[in-house]
Parts: structure tokens; sequence; C-alpha cells
């Protein structure tokens, strides 16, 4: 009898070993073929020794979730990866939507990663400890007009808001057009954390403000947290208060 | 020579071990004293035996962190302990504005974790595929004025939406205005999920839409997430897509 395939979408977390959880390190660990982008499959490369590894290019997720199901379907257990969580902006939806497509009824496990924005959030100090949202500048796959009515409304909300793939080499003005959206309903004042490479080797971070955030160096690999009306810095820690009285 | 103190802010994500990251299970064992609330302490009591446990009851934020900055002080390494994600609505921020008031030197290390609403969309499938929003209902330390305000913005800007304590025993109309808001911006079709205890012991999953989602059961265990216009819900999964064309 032929062995019952499974898959395991597996957010990986930042980067370092030690922010991922026991349920990821264990699934990879479990599974015979690991998939996945080359980049997130370099941070885990000492986990998949003897697998069988399949690491491919960006912008290849269907073809890679196609593939993660042809190899459960004869019967391995595999493990596709995602960096942070696999549920935000990850391979977890196109991995089920993929799977209902095919009308396959195989096993599919989503491991919950630590996602980018709690990564540079620690980093930072205590900036999302209120009300907060998760934006994406990438327009590859969403309208730019219906992001800019995001960030309009995180912005009027007094959101404190997260900013994934800010900029990238193609892709400069979105970050210049959310400052100027932004500065029509926060002060020039309010405090911006930039996170490179959050809570993994060779992380920076860069506190300023919407005034000064440009001057700064911004990519892919980086997430910008925008603070609320009450955020501060102090002593080098980007802090929003909950409302305690101390 | 006294030793150096220190205190780790630890978020041990849903509850069960194997979603604690490895670094969150290091502090903890690193720690002599071990402070937090009971409930998450019972969490992860094998991995405090031998250690000085102080578990305290609900709306001893202040408190806990006075106490952990004391033993600090004397030379301990501290973990005081959140659920989910330290960093977000959790004891990050009170800690770090502790140690500012009471002008401490003292080293704080933030470790992440998994935040609920990312452990509550492993358990209902991928709905937080795209840009989303996070707001606790409960008003305690916010004026609800300013929530509702969120909550309108958060539907007109068609973001996926996950509800923190979304009611309580003595917190009943909350998640009923909050609906009426929604209702305002988003289809009565609107898929809902509600996850109770999720990715721990005893989790349980309601899959259910705006028009009917009061008629569930709802409490201070409970994520609620309303998807945006684009989510659907399928074989028992709730399902953002992102723009992939299959």
């Amino acid at each position: 009898m032929k062995t019952k395939g499974k898959i395991y979408v597996v957010g990986i977390g930042p980067g370092n070993r030690e922010h991922m959880s026991v349920r990821a390190i264990e699934a990879i660990q479990k599974a015979d073929v690991i998939i996945g982008y080359k980049t997130y499959i370099d941070l885990i490369r000492d986990l998949v020794a003897g697998k069988e590894v399949i690491d491919s290019g960006m912008k290849k997720e269907v073809e890679r979730c196609n593939l993660t199901l042809d190899k459960a379907m004869e019967g391995h257990q595999v493990a596709i990866i995602s960096s942070g969580d696999a549920g935000v902006y990850g391979m977890a939806g196109i991995m089920l939507e993929v799977k209902y497509e095919r009308m396959s009824d195989i096993e599919i496990e989503v491991v919950p990663g630590i996602t980018a924005a709690s990564a540079a959030s620690a980093a930072l100090g205590a900036p999302m400890m209120h009300d907060f949202t998760v934006i994406s500048l990438s327009d590859l796959l969403t309208d730019w007009e219906l992001i800019r009515k995001r960030l309009e409304c995180a912005a009027v909300g007094d959101f404190i808001i997260a900013l994934y793939n800010p900029k990238s080499m193609g892709r400069v003005h979105q970050i210049e057009e959310a400052r100027e959206i932004f500065l029509k309903h926060k002060a020039k004042t309010t405090p911006v954390g930039i996170v490179k490479n959050a809570k993994r080797k060779d992380e920076e971070i860069i506190l300023t403000d919407l005034e000064n955030m440009l001057n700064h160096e911004i990519d892919m690999l980086t997430v910008v947290i925008v603070g609320n009306s009450n955020t501060y810095i102090k002593d080098g820690k980007m802090i929003t208060p909950r409302g305690y009285r101390i």
C-alpha cells in the first residue's frame, strides 16, 4: 500500500533558528521533500540535509504549489516553506487554492510562524501595543488605488501601521505616496521604525519620524512601522503606551 | 560581585508547547524567576519546575512589572510571560514604561511569539493572506468611540479584520456594535471565522458570516476573523485569495 502523503505549509518566522516554533522544526524534520523560494531554504539549509530539496526563484508560487501537490500525491510528506507566518501573505492560501482547483483530498496543515511585524516590533521595543494594520505596498497582485485607500483608512483610524514590501529596485514611489497620505492625518513627528533583517543576522534598526523617514535606506528586506498618535521614542526604543497608569 | 539581572518579556504563543519559539523556551529555561498571569503560567507549568514562580490575577499588569524590575535589580534573570506575542497588547510596552519611569538600566529582551490572529488564521485555513487589521474590543483602557472609529475605517478599507477580546461576561454590546458597523460597508454574506482556544487544547472552530455570527458562542478566549470582499469558505476552510492566477 502506498503511504498517504501530507503537506505542511510551514512559516519559519523571521529566519533565525531561535524564532522558529517547535512545530515548524518538527514539520521540516518529518518531511522528506522540502520546497520553497531559495532565499528561505538557505535559512534552514542545515535542517534539510539528506532530504529532497526543490528550491525555485521568486514569482513561481503557483508552480511551487502544483509541484508540492504532485509530490504529496505520490505519497511524500512535503514541507512548503514561507518566511514569517505562512498565513500572512504566505503560501497557505495559494496552496489551499491549488488543492481545491485540482480537487485533491490531500491533508494540508498550516504551521503558523512569527510574522515580520512581530519580529520588527520586538527589535524596536514595543510599538505594536495597540490596534494595528498590516499593509503590503507591493502592487504586483493588488490594485494600487485599493492600497492607497487602505493607507488612508489606516491613517484616519490612528492605527499603528506595519508596511510590508515597502520598496524594491523597480518600485520606489509607493513608499513616498504612503508617507504623503499619512502626513495628511498624522503629525510629521510621528515615530517611524525601519527594521532591516528583523531578528535575523545583520539586523539593522533606524528610529526616525514621518518627516525624515525617506532619508534612510528602505528595501524589500525592510519592515516599516509607523506609530499612532501616542507612540514615542525613548532611550532607543519605540513604544506605544496601551493606557495603563504607572 | 552581584550578578547582573536581566528581564525577558516572553511571548509564549497560543499556548501549546509546539507553537512556542525556541528562544521563548530558552528564555524561560535561563530565568530563575517566572512572573505572569496565572492562566498563562499554567500553560508552561512543566517548564518552570524548580524556579521561583509568581503568578497573579488579571488587571495587575503594573504591579507585575514593578515586581519583575525589583527581582531583576536584585540580580535575578526574570521571565515575565505574555500569551501570544508579548509585543501585541502584551507585557512588552508596560514593562519598558515601568523601567523608564523608575530610571533603571536593566536589560530588557522582548521575545516575540505567534500572535492569536496567526494561530486562529492557521486553524481556519488562510483568511489573512491580504492586508489586515487587528482591533481589540476591550474598552477598559481605550475609549469606545475610538474603537468604533477604527472598526469603521477597517470596514471602509475592505481589510480582513481580526477582533481580539471580542466579548466578556460584563461586556457584550461591543461585538454587536462592531457587527452593525461592518454591515454598513460589507456584505452580510462576508465570511466570519470564530476560533476558541486557537492552536491549543480544546480548539473550537466555527465558520459563519456577518449575518449569523451572533448566533454562536463568543467569549474572551475567542478570536473573530472577518474576511474582506474576496474571502470565501470552501470545504471547511476560510480563504482570502491574494490574486495569483491558478
